[in-house]
């Protein structure tokens, strides 16, 4: 805060503060309470910290509302606007603590589809979406080394022009299916490699990455999805080294990545055979080897929770 | 915070800022970049403060969402947000420090309308609104004690019902008016003696209001604008001391009371007469001496800025 601020103003200030919290003191639940109390503190400290003007203040009415009403049952701008400011990916990270070796988790996004297509271990997820065909195996293990027979899997990625399924008219299925890990927690399928694409940038939060000279895209990357009994539900991706997006001067536009979800994939020649012999009539292919390690914790319904 | 959080834990989460903090950093505008880092750190520091689980977050995504389609053109859910959480009275007080004995400043509020009529100093501002009549008198000065003649004086207040002229069909226009002060700085004017009225509460901040068991009232006002050249506009309400709204239990809804708002005001039987010989017809009146003390400044339009 800036230090010229008199003792009478500061007072006046932090009176304010006091009542705001005091006014929620009767709150029968506690977990509301706390949550209301501690935002009133938090959003305070901030229009002081700042001095907020109110053509400001007016200015940021105008905005909210511009996102609200661009929040349909279509699209949610809200999320989007929390995802910009990298507050979907801070509370992925507060409510998946590090735990020894286990694998990063990032943000679940607006992509995933309850209740995708069943293909049997090898199977293929891509469903003819356009793209390099793309073979992922790995195992899924417990903190402990322990294999998970039987995780269940969930897979779901952009096609090669950058969009999902979902992001089409006429409800065609493609690039997401789930699959079972075998009695060894090995997995394989065939997808296809990742493309990057840019978030819905047509909206308010698109005018807000533009103001502030921010790129809309998302490295490429595969979502993964990873639940067990006896284990935190593991919801990440996995990225691909050498993406221009994953660059010093571009970021991903939601904080999604980390280091240890950067993986590198092989790149083969149509010569080459496949991992499981399949023929795919002169395409090159791509592969990538990824092994999970699972925390130790609570099944969690993402889609439940996200819907 | 949590003091178990491990340190790998905690750098997980620092550098996640520091990221988002970074991807501000080409932002042309300095002030645009100022208040967007610092509303990453307020953010984030909210969301790791209170261990924000995933449910919390999607309840806060769907009630901004609630409150985003309950904003229309005639009503703004999200500046009542902004009231009932004190954030409309904290910029309130930001904008206008603490000066010498200067009158205190409160929430402008929803229902000041541009182009009000204009009364000769000794009219009547009521417009036949139902209420008692209320004769209001005082004198503008600057902090020096130096009167302000001429000073541009806008009132407006609620009828005996709780409700603003802008609140029923129709376009009548009463309890709205403004007027100049006389070459002593002087005014007085007829209006009403004011009424409680609750905010808009059957919408999502009226559900948060319910949830937390407080009160949509806000005590008895009337409202003031005071604008001359030279002096910062002041923009206040006077409120009525023994208001039940003033009590212990309930408190204003939008923090909009200070102690040096609330003033008495006098009841007069019918009998007595009236200050100006005004014949009542046998109404009981009451009566507001309300000085004023302009801080030295700049006019603020706050009728443009709130538009
Ligand atoms: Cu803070
Ligand atoms: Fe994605
Ligand atoms: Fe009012």
């Amino acid at each position: 805060m800036a230090d010229q601020i008199s003792p009478e103003q500061t007072a006046r200030e932090e009176d304010l503060i006091a009542q705001v919290v005091q006014s929620f003191e009767n709150t029968p639940d506690e977990r509301m309470k706390y949550l209301l109390q501690e935002l009133v503190k938090h959003v305070h400290s901030y229009v002081r910290t700042v001095r907020l003007t109110e053509a400001e203040w007016n200015t940021a009415i105008e905005f909210l509302t511009r996102v609200g009403h661009a929040t349909t049952r279509h699209r949610q701008e809200f999320v989007l606007l929390s995802d910009v400011l990298g507050v979907s990916m801070q509370t992925v990270a507060v409510n998946n603590e590090v735990y020894g070796n286990a694998t990063e988790a990032t943000v679940f996004g607006p992509f995933f589809v309850n209740g995708a297509p069943l293909i049997e271990n090898g199977g293929d997820m891509s469903g003819g979406a356009p793209g390099e065909p793309a073979w992922v195996e790995g195992t899924i293990r417990g903190a402990d080394g322990e294999p998970v027979p039987g995780a269940r899997i969930e897979v779901w990625e952009a096609d090669a022009e950058g969009f999902y399924d979902v992001q089409h008219e006429g409800g065609r299925v493609y690039g997401r299916a789930h699959l079972f890990a075998d009695e060894e927690g090995e997995f394989r399928f065939w997808g296809i490699f990742p493309t990057p694409y840019a978030i819905a940038d047509d909206g308010p939060v698109g005018d807000l990455l533009t103001a502030t000279e921010r790129s809309p895209y998302r490295p490429a990357h595969l979502h993964f999805m990873v639940t067990a009994p006896g284990y935190r539900t593991l919801v990440t991706h996995v990225f691909v080294r050498g993406d221009e997006h994953l660059g010093k001067a571009t970021k991903d536009a939601v904080f999604g990545v980390k280091d240890s979800l950067i993986y590198d994939w092989s790149r083969h020649s149509a010569d080459e055979p496949t991992p499981d012999g399949r023929d795919l009539q002169g395409k090159p292919w791509a592969g990538l080897h990824f092994d999970v390690v699972l925390a130790p914790g609570q099944a969690v319904d993402y889609a439940a929770l996200m819907e």
